[in-house]
Parts: structure tokens; sequence; C-alpha cells
């Protein structure tokens, strides 16, 4: 369920202030999320004795897919195929199904291929190429400029940048800040957003065990799902796409891991950490158990409820089960020493180095920022929920389109309106009910965050309790409409100032106190980019090349071996069997979540039994990987990762391999399962070719 | 489930700053939560055309009974039947219930006498007599004492009272602080504490409709447990208890309600309930949810995991559901408004009579109180587990018991000693699995509480991150042992002192902290119960007769007609049926937790489908009462509380009379339904006689 995690975050801390990304030093075993111009090839060859050409880098990069809306995936035929996770496309399952046909839970297979339906709002994105920007980016900083002028200099260069690319090449352009700040990078994707659903497995084949089995290991999930993408109504010519190695990986393997990892925080020094374990994500936790009992509370009105919030209800119940693990790891008092350690190691190294040295108060800055954090904690002004976000982003859109483009906020950049707009006017349902627990609860959260006698929390309830003002926007906002959203949009600012929506009344009210927290998380991290850029530097200085930058949801490279392990004293198998699921089954005593779907039942004698299910590696992966192609040393496809077992949730912070495992489908068992238990030998045929 | 709230508070705020009780003014209709020796005779002649003879009132006194544990009761017949609802008994019944026989979820039927099950720790009291002993308390109280030194001499002057007349008349004897200090009254209990489990249905049917309905109406629960008192190995022979009226009552029927309610604090101050609605209550629910998910978590490992979770699970769900409903009235502004309003008008009254002027300093030292309980709030050195509580205890009665017994902890008295074993060395069983889970999570909720860096958490966690060592305190305790508790407990210091037991030696850890945190909420409250005296004075001064005490988890009368309500433009009738239970199931898709057990669906050709089963009045009630009988004019008994409507969960803080209500189950219902569908006729043939 890795993606989930990044899914979950996007959704849960993009009113927050959103961590940047980092970097480590430090580098052991088969750590590292690398970068695709930058592989470790000495450490492949001395520990693998594999070289990888750049050809083979190319293939692997061209034949890799980011899901916009938070995953990875491949190219897996020359027309078109795209493999996922069943937990990555679900959210799209979830926006095209209905009360009658609920395709998140009963599966889907596409009879011809004008049967595959459309998606309404998928954005898949195939990196083509990678440029250093940091340069460029740099020279926009002036000395003399205070945190907030060099945060938006800095974000006005970077859509300089992202326009000029798009511009000259069609191709969507991002800058991306890595190793928090210490480089910039161009990456340029082609973007497809004709996706089409072509097959899904069951939900109780895919999340078999459901949440009890989440994250753990031995696994027996069925977590893929096939797309297709089309160009001018016909599925898209692919170039790049992935062969099958039928017979996958075994025990011992050297396997590569290509996808998009969403975030860690491995550099964060002691006090960010600190910062973590003791505000931030106690914080984050208590949102996430407040959503998980708000939306079972919600699914127990009955039948349709359950289905309206059972994918979002499962993203929240993922995060917090990873955030649990994570929020563990750092209160045992043996990281934090060992992180003190380190630092202490580092600076007393820098200390020697009358160049390095005054590096060393980059750390002092990081301690500040910490403090302004949490300053800002409460201070948000915005609402977890579909239908506010929709009228914030149409209220703040209509101001910042007024300005040029560098100088609006980042998600109204140029570079990003057709991404912005697949969003915004997508036409997948909003349920009136389910909008109004969410803006109750929002409500009220905001009350409690800001206290009942906050000026910005009274005119917001205007006079009435949390649930009776939810009640009141719901009826009467008509932003449901996406037609009325477009004609929203097109009348820019005029068309805001003269709205009488509430929901747009409401975003209004709220948007300078908005702007306020904005500007200072901007400031706030700026000042960590550029203390971090500094900490980088001094990384670099004493870790040579051994360095890679935390994950920001772009393409890495990672790499490990097939391998099971030992917990509470078992043996923990690399590898499980089809046939085990039916005795996992057993074991359970065939409760609900462990109840095979009736289609396995029926293949049961068919199947060959001991085809390869799942498996594990030591891989160094993180939410946002869900879905990544798992390639043999020729490149060809052996699995797909779908999870990470319980003892990697640190891996936020730290990455080891004594125990941490990346979890992954077998392709064997993809075959097998699309031939015998799913009827779809054509599409078992199409893959790999 | 009212009696849950009331259990659960006393679980999860006993190691907070638990609010006192204070009072209220400006009562009108049928609000009042009245004490025995102060019953409004002129305003229930006045609306009711009833005037209670000393006789009556003291009859339905002696006919009501306490459960100890958390709930009301109520003797219904010679030999000691003692009536009250299922989810009052379901700790017990979870208690004795073990993997084979799951007395909780289907039910149980004594087939004669000797085959009553003997409960673990059950203390049931049944209150004889009230005394004011104001003056005396107010007597050890001297002016130039500080809060803390103020609080010591009240505690030492109220455990002496207690303490005589426990040796005078061997009753079970507690000073209640009444009007959050303006009053106190000694009242004194007939405890019974060997008590024996007779008839509970299923839970199926007890709470049928689950978390789901869950405060709703209307309803179809038989929320009835029987258990029987014995004294000497015998059934008890009881001089009061209460006749049936097995028609029960009607709608507009004055009805009275005789029961414990837990906790209301509706003297509170503008500034209190502000610290109430901004700090306290959205920490308390996030606790709950907290425990809600780590709870569920635990559960799907399996049945067994689910049963022995269930009855805390429900209590959690319930105080949650509760609190919800609690805040979102807090947080509604038309409340402050109202409560601002009302004090501005007491405050701007008292300014006009010199002699009360100088009360008005009170509102400023609440204030000041909310400001100190803000400081303490997350300084508590407590960790919420069972067994933690029983290591916590040990430590702290050794030393408490080397002070005389007016200068020990409140729950260390002597005239409380018996009390304080029966749980103490309780043979209900404990879970290691569950002790696990429960220990790791406090170990991580200190550590966010105080900050990772704090001593006493660096301390506690001895090295390991909390799940290793909570894993480490369950394995090597000896604590489970209830034969080694009594041992240590025999041992007094020195027992303490020498022992190694890893949980006794944490408790060691914790004490000074704990002691420091005690004395500051005791300051704190001695500082706000000077505060309310006054503010009671004012009140009384002002309001005349019409003021009766916050809830006190001490016996109290209720009184109101049975009335039907309009919500959402919705008439809602008074009373349901038996046959409406089988609509309710269907129009359900007979789903979970809409499932009627067998039992009923065997006796559906057999009972009458228009029994009433069960139906709501306006008496004003809390958690707490779940369990009281409901009598009519004549005393006899028409029903039993089990719940209050979704709109009275603002009770804690308002009454209306508008659209709350209390709900019942209807004593028609619990005679035809033993009758009928529990074949135990005899026991129904027994109630009143």
């Amino acid at each position: 369920m890795k993606a989930r995690l990044k899914k979950s975050l996007a959704k849960f801390l993009a009113v927050g202030l959103v961590s940047s990304s980092f970097l480590t030093t430090q580098v052991r075993a088969d750590e590292g999320m690398w970068l695709f111009n930058s592989v470790p090839k000495a450490k492949l060859k001395s520990s693998y004795n594999f070289e990888p050409t750049q050809e083979w880098l190319d293939h692997l990069m061209l034949s890799s897919v980011r899901f916009n809306s938070g995953g990875s995936a491949s190219f897996v035929s020359s027309q078109g195929l795209v493999l996922t996770n069943h937990h990555v496309a679900s959210d799209t399952l979830y926006k095209i199904s209905t009360a009658e046909h609920n395709y998140n839970e009963n599966g889907f297979l596409a009879a011809t291929q004008s049967d595959e339906i459309k998606t309404p709002d998928l954005e898949l994105n195939q990196l083509i190429s990678i440029e250093d920007v940091t340069g460029k980016i740099n020279g926009a900083i002036q000395e003399n400029m205070t945190s907030q002028e060099a945060s938006k200099a800095r974000q006005a260069k970077m859509a300089e940048i992202e326009k000029e690319s798009l511009d000259k090449t069609g191709l969507r352009s991002d800058v991306v800040t890595l190793y928090g700040g210490g480089r910039y990078h161009l990456y340029r994707y082609k973007k497809y957003t004709d996706v089409r659903l072509v097959w899904a497995p069951e939900a109780g084949s895919a999340f078999f065990g459901g949440d009890a089995d989440n994250f753990e290991y031995p696994r027996y999930c069925l977590d893929v799902t096939l797309f297709r993408v089309y160009e001018n109504g016909k599925p898209a010519k692919i170039d790049h796409f992935l062969k099958m190695e039928p017979n996958g990986a075994k025990e011992q393997d050297l396997v590569f891991v290509s996808g998009n990892p969403g975030r860690t925080r491995r550099i964060l020094t002691h006090d960010a950490v600190e910062y973590q374990r003791d505000v931030a994500m106690p914080r984050t936790m208590n949102l996430l158990r407040r959503k998980e009992v708000m939306m079972q509370q919600y699914a127990l009105a009955g039948p349709e409820q359950q289905r309206r919030s059972r994918d979002d209800l499962f993203g929240i119940q993922n995060s917090r089960k990873a955030y649990t693990g994570m929020l563990g790891g750092l209160q045992d008092p043996l990281f934090t020493a060992s992180k003190k350690r380190d630092e202490a190691d580092l600076l007393s190294r820098i200390s020697q180095d009358s160049k390095l040295a005054p590096l060393k108060k980059a750390w002092d800055q990081i301690r500040e920022a910490q403090t302004k954090r949490r300053e800002w904690l409460t201070k948000q002004a915005s609402l977890r929920s579909k239908i506010y976000g929709i009228a914030e982003t149409l209220v703040l859109m209509a101001s910042e389109d007024s300005k040029a483009s560098g100088d609006r906020l980042r998600e109204f950049r140029a570079s990003n309106r057709e991404s912005l707009e697949q969003e915004l006017f997508s036409e997948a349902p909003t349920y009136e009910d389910l909008e109004r627990v969410h803006l109750a609860d929002e409500l009220s959260r905001l009350a409690e965050d800001r206290g009942g006698n906050d000026p910005l929390v009274l005119a917001a309830l205007a006079g009435k309790s949390p649930r009776q003002r939810a009640a009141e926007l719901v009826a009467q906002t008509k932003l449901m409409d996406v037609a009325e959203r477009k004609k929203l949009a097109a009348a820019g600012t005029q068309g805001i100032a003269d709205s009488k929506d509430p929901l747009i009344l409401l975003a209004k009210t709220m948007e300078s106190e908005y702007r306020k927290a904005h500007e200072a998380a901007d400031s706030i991290e700026e000042q960590e980019r550029q203390a971090y850029a500094k900490i980088t530097e001094a990384k670099f200085a004493v870790g040579g090349d051994s360095v890679y930058p935390d994950a920001t949801f772009t393409l890495r490279l990672a790499y490990g071996k097939v391998l099971g392990y030992e917990t509470d004293g078992k043996k923990v198998p690399a590898q499980t069997t089809l046939g085990g699921a039916f005795e996992h089954e057993t074991l359970h005593l065939n409760k609900d979540p462990w109840v095979l779907p009736k289609s396995w039942q029926a293949a049961k004698g068919k199947m060959k039994a001991d085809t390869p299910f799942n498996f594990v590696c030591t891989a160094d992966i993180i939410g946002g990987n869900s879905g990544s192609p798992v390639v043999s040393r020729d490149g060809a496809m052996v699995g797909i990762i779908f999870d990470g077992n319980i003892e990697s949730l640190t891996a936020d912070f730290y990455y080891t391999d004594n125990v941490s495992r990346a979890v992954a489908v077998h392709i064997a068992g993809v075959l097998e399962s699309l031939r015998t238990i799913y009827n779809a030998p054509k599409l078992a045929e199409e893959m790999g070719k």
C-alpha cells in the first residue's frame, strides 16, 4: 500500500507546511534512491558485478510511468498497456464506479478494446530528460535578500525555466528541488491524459487480508491493474516498454526498482527530527485517526456510504499504520542517539577545515526554522474538503491569473495549468452527504486549531454550529456542477467578485489568512533550503560520491536482492505462491478480510498452485513507489512493487537492510492469474510485446 | 449507552485534571438532577399536581442501586434481584467470559439459583442516608491558607468524617462535594459485594443496531441484565424494591428517574467553557480516537482478540460519539453567546448589591485556574494501562499507608480501603497481548505529551522504542498474578523497595512526577472549589430555590413526561414495539449490526408484536444514569433508562427539552421478552415480588 502513503500525504499535508526533500550520506548495503543521471555504477560493479549501459538505463527510464495522482507504473506493451497497482488505480476505480457498478469491489475486464473505460482525470507522466539547472536557479538569488524575497525570486526563476521549456518542447516541465535545495534539475515529461481501464481484479484479491495484512509479510495480494494510454482516440504506440521475464526472479537475484518514491527525510538534522517526533508527527497521527473514525462513522449509514468512503478510508488507514511505524522509529532513543552521533561527527570534521567550518551555522538555521514551524502549525486557513478545495482554487486562481506566471503561487504557474484544470474540472462524482461530513469536521477542526474566539473561525461559522454550517454550505453551493466551475473560472476576478455561492464567499473570507500562512511556509522552507544546501555541501565534501538525494516523487533507481529474513526468531521465506493464498484463507477461518473472491474459488483446480505470487527484496523504497516495475539484470520485468513490510516503515528517516523489505507481486503470479482466474489470456499474451 | 460515558470518563480522565461538579440556576421545564434531600416539591406540584411524600421518596431512594463501576440500577424483588442495563453489566460479562464461554455475546440464563455466576469485583451501593456537613468541612479551612494547604486540610477533614462514620455505622461513607464546592454532604451506603449474574440477553439484542444506532431514536434495544445480590451465601433479603407496572407508561405520563448521573458542568463560567471547547475536549477527543483505532487494530488479529477488546472498544466508541456531540454544542456560537449573556446578567445583578459585589472576583479566579490547567495539561505522569495501574496503586499505597488516613491521597483513605482492594485484587483476567498494546501506546503518548527529550520519558523507555519496552515490561512482570499483588501489598514499603518487578520499578520512577502533577491538580481544583462556592452563593442569592447541583455520580431524582418529538421535519413517536425490531432489521437489510439473535427469530410467532419496547421522556439525565429505574406517580417501575438521543448530548453543559430525550426500555418489553424469547417466565414472575 505504498502509493497510498504518498496519496494520503498529498491530501493530508497539502495544507500544512510540507517539508522539502533532503539528502543523506553514509550509504551502506543496498541503500539509496538514485537519480537516473547519477547511478552508483562503481558500487553496483563491486557489489553485484553489474554495469548498466546508458542504453539499459534509458530504456528503463522511458519504460517507467508516473501516475500524477500518486504512484508508479510501467509500459508493458507496444500498444500502450500500463501496469500499476490496484491500490494506485483504486481512486480512479472509485471515480468511475456508481451504486450499480462497483469496479473497485468487483473488478473489471474489457471484453474488447472498445469496452475499455475512459477515466475522468488521470494524468500519466513519462520522464524524457533531466537537465541540471542549479546554476540558473541560484543565480536569481542575491546575498542581501530576505528569506521571503529569495523564495519569490527562486520561484519566479523556476517558473520562467519551466515555461520556456514547455514552450520549446511541448513537454511538461518541472524544476525539481533536490538535496533539500542543494541541486535543481529540470525534468521533462511526456503526458498521457487519455487513459482507459483495461482490467482490474476484485478488491478481495488485490487487497486480500485487508488492513490487518497491510504492511505484513508473507502476503498473497494480486495488487495489480492494467490501463491503456490512448492518443488521438487510438492506443498509443509505445517504443519503450518492458519485456516479461515469465519465470521472474528467485532468491539472491539482483533486481532493480524504477519508480517515484514520494518523500523521505533522511537529511533532517537532529533538531528537525525532534520537531517531527514531538510535534508534527503526533499532530498528523491525530488528524489521520480523526479522519479514520469520521469515515468509519459515515460508512455505518449503509452499503452505498460504505462504497463511497472505502477508497479514502483505506488510504487513511494505510497512512495511519505507516505513520505509527514511523513515529515508533523516531521515538526509539537509539535512533536519536545515532543521529546525534553522526551529526557531531560531521560537525567535528568540518570544524577542522576552515573552508567548511562556516557551514556549521546551517544547523542553527534549521533549529530556528523548527521554532517557526511550531508557531505556524495551527494557523493554517484552509479546509480539507473536496468541494471547499474547488472553491479555494477558483478564488485563488482568479487573482493569481492577473499576475505574471513567475509571480504566482506555484500551483498556478502557466506550465501547470493543464494538470490543474484536469483536476478542477474532473467529472468524477461528488457526494453531498460525504461533503457535509467532511466540511462539518473541518470547520470543527479549524475551531480547535485556532480557538473558538478566533475572528476567522467566527466568520467561517457565521453564527452556526459546524454541523449546521456545513449543511447550509453544501445545500446552497453550485460547485458540485462542473459547468458552474468552468463558468466561474472563465469569468475571472469579476466572476469571483460577483459570485453569491456560499463556498466561494467562504473561500474569499479565508483568502488573506490562507496567503499569510502560505507566505510564512514559503519563507520557512526557503530558510531550510538554504541551510540544507550548505549541509549538502558539507556532506558531499566529507562523504564523497556516496550521496543520493531524499525522495521527491520523481523517478529513481533502487536495487537490491531477493531475500527472505528472520523476525521474532521465525524465518520468513522470500516468496509465496498462488496456492498459499488458499492456505492463508483457511488459517484465518475464511473470515473477512480473508475471503478470496468467487473467481479464485472457481479457478482453484485450474491454476498451477506453486506459481510464485508475492516476493520480497532489499531495495530501498517508500510511498510513491507503489506500482514500480521490478526488473532483472536484463531489464526484463520480474515483478511489481506494492508494499513494504512493517519493519521498513522507518524508511522515511533511515534505511536498514536487516529485516526491512520491499514487497512485490511476482510477474509469474500476474500472468498465471490473468490466464486461469480472469479469463484474460489475450492480455497475458500482449504483455511484453 | 449512557453509563459507558461515565465509565470511560472514569477511565480516560482519571489521570487528567478531573473537573469537580458544579451548579446551575435558571431552571426551566423538566430540567434538573435533584438531590433526594432537596426535591423541588413546589415545582412538581405546580407543573404536574404531584406531591411526593417522604415515604414515597425514601422508598425510591432505598430501592435504587448504584453500580460502583459506573452505572445505576434498582432492586426489583425481595430476593435481591437487581435490574440494570446490559451495557452496565457488560464489563462484568466480559470479565467472567472466556474464549469458550462468551456471555457478553451470547447471553446467559441461570437454570436455578445455584447456577447464578459469581462476579469477580462488583460493588453495589444502596444509599441509606444524606447528612449536610458543609459547616464541619469549611471549618477546617483558615483564611490565610494557600490553595494547596486548604486542599489538604479539606481532604483531611473529609477523611476524618468518613472514617468516623464508617466506624460508627459500618456503612460506606463518602463526603460528596456539591455545587462545585458550595456544599458538602455525607452519603452513607450499604454495600453489596457478592453479586451474581442471573440473566443477560445476547449483545445482538441488547445493542441491536450497534454503534450506528447508538444515541439514535427510534430504538429497539433490550438493554437489560439481571443480577442478584447475596449475603452470607444466600440471596439478600430486600425490604425496599420496586413493584412492576406491567403496562408501563404512555405518552404524556409523568415519570421519575432515580439514578446516578456521572458528571455535568453546567455551572462552568465562560472562561472555563472556553478552556473545555478549545483545549480539554479536543484533547480528549484525540485520546478517544487514538484508543478507538488502537483497539480496532488489535481486534483485527482474530475472533479471540475481538472478544477481548469488544467491551472497551464499545465504551470508547460510545464516549467518542458523546464527546463529538458535546464539542459540537460548545462550538456553537449561540451557546457561548448565551453563556456570556447570562454571566453578564448575573454579574450586573450582584454589582448592585454591596454584600454580593465582592463575589465577582470568583470569575477571575476561575479564569486563572484555566491558565494553570493549560500549563499542567501535558505534564501528567501515569499510563492508562490496567497492569501499570496496578503497579502504580501498589507503589503509592505502600507510602500512603505509612501516613494518617486524613493525610493520604484521597483514594487511599481508610474508609475506601475495601473498595480499593476489591479492584486491586480482582481475579478478572488480564491479557498479555492486550496489555502490551496498551502499554506501547501509552509510552508513545507519554513521549508525545512530554517530548522525547523529557528525562521521565527517557527513564520510562530505558533506551528502547515504546513497542520494545512494552513487550519487555509485560514479559517480565509478575503482577498479572493476583497472589503476587497481595504479597507485595502485604509487604508494604519494604516490599516495594525490594521489588525487582519492572512495572513496580517503572511506577517508582514515575512516582515523584505523578505526585507533583497530582498536587498541582489538587491546588487548581481547590481554587475552583472556593470560586464556585462564591458563584453558588451568588446564584442562590439571585435564583432563589431553583438551584440544583451539577451531577456527581450520586443519587438524584429527575422527572419529566413521556413525549415524542420532531426532528428534520419528521415526527418521532414516543414509543416503539417489539414487532418494530423486526421491521428495523429488514429496513437495514438484516446486515450487521442489524441482526436479531436466533432466540428472537424463534420467538417471533409467540411474542405479542405490539408490546411496547423502548420509549423516550424529557427527564434530565446524563452518563451514569444508565440502568436508572423509571417510575410512575405510584412509584412502580415503568422502564429503565439506557441512553439519551443525539440531541441530548449537550446535556453536560446545558439542558433543553425541545428535542432532547432520555431513552428507556419499556418494562412491558422486558417482561414479555423474558417470558416469550428467553424462556424465563419465573424471573418475570419474581420481578416486583
